[in-house]
C-alpha cells in the first residue's frame, strides 16, 4: 500500500463518532488510522460520467493503517457446508459497492461477525443523488466517518479503496493489496427506472455493470483464483414466465430427451439486463476458468435498520423513497408518513419476492460462509416471501390507520412494460436449506418501519414521490430529471 | 450530408475498376462521384483501441453524391410474407459492418437486386490485421475502391458512412441521412479466438457489440421507428444442450404449467456471450417500445465466392484462415492447399451448423422481405447443415486427394473450452419456409474452394495456421498476438 499512501494530500482525524446515540456501546481500544491518503486523475469524474463514457477519476483511499489481521472469525454465524469441497471459510472479505444501501449493511454485518472487511466503492451512488436531484429520507455521513465511527465503537477496522472497479488497475491494485478470499459484488447502479431515463444512462448503466464485473472476473483469475465470488443479482432477471421460476436451472424435457440448462432470463429493463448479462458471463468463466461463483437472485429489499446501522446514528443507513431508486415497500412507507397517496403502478398485480435487509445481511454472510466449488456457477434466489403490489399496500393501509394515520391509495398510469396481473411462483429454499432465518414482514416490522418514516418525514420532498421516467417514452436524447 | 461534405480534405477519383476480368460487364452510363470528404477527431483510434477504451474516431465518408433513388427494387427474389402484417418491402438497406467477409457479400448482393444500400462501417476489422500481423488470402481493395468499382460495373451507387456506432451522434447523422427501411447490423467484433486473447480484448468485445447495438436500437427508436432490424447472432449462443435447439423460443412444460421462453443460451466465449447480450436486449426494446427484429442465429459461414464478388477482382471478398479469424471450412482447405495437416481441435466430434456464404446473403435478402411485425423479436437459425470437425475433415481430404493433394490431418489441443463429443440438432426451417434454396456442401464446391484456395496458396503465412489463443490461460495483461 506503500505507494497509496505517498501522494499529496492527507486529512487528519480526531477520533471517534460525532454524536452517541443512548446505546451501550463497545469500548474502542486499538490505535486509530489517523491519516488518508488520495491519488486523483486529472479529469473531473462528474463530466466523464454525464458523458455515459468511462470514468478514468481513480481516488484510492486506504482508511486503515493497520496490519490486517489473518485471524478467524471470532463470531461465525454459520458452519461450512462440507459438500462444498471442503473449503475454509473465507476470511478476507471484499465488499465491492460498499457504501450503498445493501453493501454498507453488509460489511458492517460481516465485520461485526468477525470477518476482515474491505469496502471498494466509487462513491458515484452519492453523485446521483446529486445530479438528479434526490436524497436520502435518512441523514447519510460520508464514508470516511462511517467507517471511523465503527473503528471507534467496535474496534473493527474496514479498509477503504475509493475508485471504480470499471478502472481495471485500481482494481487490481485493491485486490493484490487486500488479497480477499471472497469478494462480494454490489457495485452496480442498481435502478431500473435510472437505467430508462435516457440512451446515456441505459448505455453507462450496462457499460459500467456488465465490464466492472468483466474486471472483477479477471482480476480474481490474475490474482485469487480461489476467490469466491458472491455476484448480487436480481429476481428480476427471471421476468413473470407462465411456470414456476427455479433456482437458476430448469431440467427441461423436450422431444425424448432431458436436460438441465439455465432458466430462461426475459429481464424488462435495462438495468435488469445487464444482471442477465452478468449471470451470463459469470456462468462462463466458471466453466472455462474454473471461477467459484455464487449469483443472488435478490428479491425487493424492504427496511433499513439492521443490529449494526442502528449502534449509531453515523452509521445510518439510507432509505430511498423517490421513482428513481425507492423500492416498493420503503416508498409506501415514506408516503403514508406524509400523507400522500400510496402510488400503485397500473393494476397492482404485479407480485414479486421480497426480503428484510436484515436478511440480505444474513444472506451474504451464508454464501460466504459456504463457498461455492471450484467451477461452480451457483444460483440462489433471495426472497423470504412473495407480495403482490396491491397488498403491500393494504398491509400498510392497515398498519398506518393503527398508528392514526389516513392512508390513501392511488392508481397512476404504469411507467414501465410489464404483466399488471400474472402467475408468479419462485423457488427460494436453498438459502433457507444453509440455515437462512427470515425475518418475515409482520405488523410490528411494519410498526417500526412506519415510525422510522414518521420520524424523518420533515425530510420528504414530495416531488420525488411520483414516477418521471417512462420504459416507453425514453428517448435517445439526454434528459435531466431534477426536482 | 453538406456537413460531411464540407471538410478539409478531399480525393479525386478517376472512374472504373483497375482492371477487368473476362466476364461479361454492366456498363457503367450514370454519373460517377467525384469526391469523398473526411472528418476525423485529433484522438488516434488505434491507441484508444488498445487500451480497450471507446474510440473517439468519427470518420465519415459519402461517397455517393447523386440523389438516392427512391423507386421499388428492380429484381425482387422473395415476395412479402402477407402475415407479417402487409408491411411493405423494405428498399432502403443500411448495411452496418458493409466492409466485412459477409457484411460485403450481403451489401453487394442487395444492390443487385435493387435496394438502395449504403454501408456503415468503422473498417476497424483491417485494423485488426494490422495490429495481430494477419491478412487475407485474397488481396482485398480498399472500401473507397470496392464502391468505385461497383458503381462502374453495374450503375448502382452504394453510400458510405465510415465510422463507429459506437459513437451515437454519428450513427444518428447516419440515420438522419439515409432514413432507413431496414438495418442489417453485421458491425461488431466477431471472432471468438480475438475476444479471449486478453481482458482488454474481451472488454472491447462485449462494450463494442453491445453498446453499439443499443446505439442501432436507440437510433431506430429515435429516427425511423418502422425500420425493421435484421441482426446477425449466432448459432455458438446456444451450446451445445443435450436436447433438440429450437429457433429462438421453446415450449416447456413444467410442475403442470406451460409457456414459451427464450430458448436457454449457454455460450462459451466472450465474444459468444456478447451476441446474447445483444438478443436479450433487443428482445426487451421490441417488447417495451415496438421495435420489429430479426435475429438470424447463423452458423459457421464458408466460402468466399457470390455472385456479385466475382464480377471483378476489385470485388474480391476476404477470406481469413488464420488461428484467429479464420473459420473451420475454410481454414481446412487452405491447409490442403499448402500441404499442411489439417487442425482439428481435440477429438473433432464438436458438431456445429453450416452454411455457404451464397445462402448467408439469400438469408438476409428473405428477412429484408419479409419484415417482423411491429414489437416482433424473430429468431431464425441461420445455416443449411450440420457436420463434426471430423467429418468435414474427411470431406477435404476426399476432395483434396481427388485434386491430387496429400492431405493429413492432426489432432491439436483444443485451445476452446467446449465439449469434443455431444449431442446437436438444431432447428433451421424457419428461412426455408421464407423460400431459402440451400447451397448444400459438394464435390464441387470443395473442388471449387480448394481451387481457389491453391491460387492463392503463396499467399499463405504458415505460421498464422495454428491456434495462439488458450480459453483457458487467457490472462488480464496486455497480449501481443503476431507472426
Amino acid at each position: 500500500m506503500a505507494h497509496l499512501l505517498s501522494t499529496s494530500c492527507s486529512l487528519n482525524f480526531s477520533s471517534g463518532c460525532r454524536a452517541y446515540t443512548t446505546k451501550p456501546l463497545i469500548q474502542d481500544s486499538l490505535v486509530f488510522p489517523t491519516s488518508l491518503a488520495f491519488q486523483t486523475s486529472k479529469t473531473p469524474f462528474g463530466r466523464l460520467l454525464l458523458q455515459g463514457g468511462r470514468s478514468q477519476s481513480t481516488c484510492t483511499v486506504h482508511a486503515n493503517t493497520l496490519s490486517p489481521s489473518r485471524e478467524a472469525p471470532k463470531e461465525p454465524s454459520y458452519g461450512v457446508n462440507e459438500s462444498s469441497g471442503g473449503a475454509s471459510k473465507s476470511q478476507r472479505v471484499m465488499v465491492i459497492g460498499g457504501d450503498g444501501y445493501c453493501g454498507w449493511a453488509t460489511a458492517l454485518h460481516l465485520s461485526k461477525k468477525g470477518y476482515e472487511v474491505a469496502i471498494v466503492d466509487s462513491l458515484v451512488r452519492r453523485l446521483f443523488d446529486h445530479q438528479l436531484g434526490l436524497d436520502s429520507l435518512t441523514p447519510i455521513s460520508s464514508i470516511h466517518d462511517r467507517i471511523r465511527c465503527w473503528k471507534s465503537l467496535t474496534g473493527k477496522a474496514i479498509e477503504l479503496y475509493i475508485g471504480d472497479v470499471c478502472d481495471f488497475e485500481f482494481l487490481s491494485e485493491a485486490f493484490k493489496s487486500f488479497e480477499p478470499d471472497s469478494v462480494v459484488h454490489f457495485g452496480e447502479q442498481r435502478s431500473a427506472p435510472y437505467s430508462m431515463i435516457d440512451r446515456s444512462r441505459a448505455v453507462f448503466t450496462q457499460q459500467n455493470n456488465v465490464m466492472g464485473t468483466l474486471n472483477v472476473l479477471f482480476a480474481i483469475k490474475e490474482y485469487r483464483e480461489e476467490c469466491h465470488l458472491v455476484k448480487l443479482g436480481t429476481m428480476g432477471e427471471y421476468g413473470t414466465p407462465n411456470i414456476d421460476i427455479e433456482e437458476g436451472y430448469i431440467t427441461i424435457t423436450h422431444n425424448g430427451r432431458t436436460d438441465t440448462l439455465p432458466y430462461p432470463k426475459q429481464a424488462s429493463s435495462f438495468y435488469h439486463l445487464s444482471k442477465v448479462h452478468d449471470s451470463n458471463n459469470i456462468a462462463f468463466t466458471c466453466k472455462a476458468w474454473g471461477i467459484r461463483a455464487t449469483d443472488l437472485n435478490q428479491g425487493v429489499v424492504y427496511g433499513v435498520r439492521t443490529d449494526e446501522t442502528e449502534m449509531h446514528e453515523e452509521l445510518s443507513n439510507r432509505f430511498d423513497y423517490d421513482g428513481v431508486f425507492g423500492t416498493a415497500l420503503n416508498r409506501f412507507c415514506v408516503q403514508a408518513a406524509v400523507g400522500h397517496p400510496l402510488t400503485v403502478y397500473g393494476k397492482g398485480g404485479q407480485t414479486r419476492g421480497y426480503l428484510d435487509i436484515r436478511d440480505t445481511v444474513q444472506c451474504v454472510e451464508i454464501a460466504i460462509a459456504n463457498p461455492a466449488k471450484a467451477g461452480e456457477f451457483r444460483v440462489f434466489n433471495q426472497f423470504t416471501e412473495q407480495f403482490s403490489v396491491n397488498e403491500l399496500a393494504a398491509l400498510v393501509t392497515k398498519a398506518g390507520e393503527k398508528l392514526g394515520l389516513d392512508v390513501q391509495t392511488t392508481s397512476v398510469p404504469n411507467p414501465r412494460v410489464e404483466a399488471e396481473e400474472h402467475y408468479y411462483n419462485a423457488k427460494h429454499t436453498k438459502l433457507i436449506e444453509l440455515g437462512l432465518k427470515p425475518h418475515l414482514l409482520s405488523d410490528s416490522l411494519l410498526d417500526s418501519l412506519l415510525n422510522f418514516t414518521i420520524k424523518y418525514k420533515d425530510r420528504v420532498d414530495t416531488k420525488q414521490i411520483m414516477p418521471s421516467v417512462s420504459w416507453r417514452k425514453m428517448g435517445a436524447k439526454p434528459r435531466t430529471v431534477t426536482a
